[in-house]
């Protein structure tokens, strides 16, 4: 485990659309783990939820996270993120919804009748693995 | 969240040498993800880790793993498997490893002077997103 910054080659690669999985943990200590969509964006990351999800619950209780990134065409090469929430807010109009569909699938976001919510996540420490090495 | 046994067609799909990640979380609350291999059989999972890895002591601190696999053709498309490791024993002769390596890969797992550890997960809950859901 690394302290960020991390470095271009990793940065780089962490700002292309690739598949993500999210970890939070429940109030009774149980992992949960999801596919995402993700952006990164100045060091830090944007994921954005509907504001239904029961995952926003955990964050309040416990607002630390881990993000794997896997390298699309070499998924076990990938880049691991350990940070905590540091703001949740609403994603007024969607702005950013669409800003990640559009990272994503070059569109929008097709869903408009449910609100969403928008969490940043601070970095603490991240590692990356095979091909998504810095050194490689 | 759906309770266990999972239905025949989310069994098949988790029986594929898919891409996946898994949770487990740092006695400071902590979540942690990795990419891994697994295998899925009679409704258990196996994965298996170098017997080195600080994840080993934060498994036996607190058992509790969340496993999300992808399809490989629709990443988006995901399940989710929580659950708790039953059974952590040494992978003597690199069996499990071999196999684990065959079905991903083809061939025996190249390494063989670390020494390794299986992880059995039972699971607890289930959940399946997109064209990975049983009704689809």
């Amino acid at each position: 485990m690394a302290k960020p910054p991390v470095p271009a080659k990793v940065s780089e690669l962490l700002g292309r659309p690739n598949p993500a999985v999210i970890a939070a943990v429940r109030p009774d200590g149980q992992p949960v783990t999801v596919a995402t969509w993700y952006l990164w964006e100045r060091g830090r990351v944007l994921v954005n939820m509907d504001e239904g999800r029961r995952r926003l619950d955990y964050l309040r209780a416990n607002p630390h996270v881990s993000l794997t990134v896997l390298k699309d065409d070499d998924w076990y090469s990938h880049i691991s993120l350990q940070g905590y929430v540091v703001e949740l807010t609403a994603d007024q109009y969607l702005t950013d919804i669409d800003r990640i569909s559009r990272h994503y699938t070059g569109v929008p976001y097709p869903v408009r009748e449910r609100a969403r919510v928008n969490a940043w996540i601070e970095l603490l420490t991240w590692h990356a693995w095979g091909s998504a090495k810095a050194d490689r």
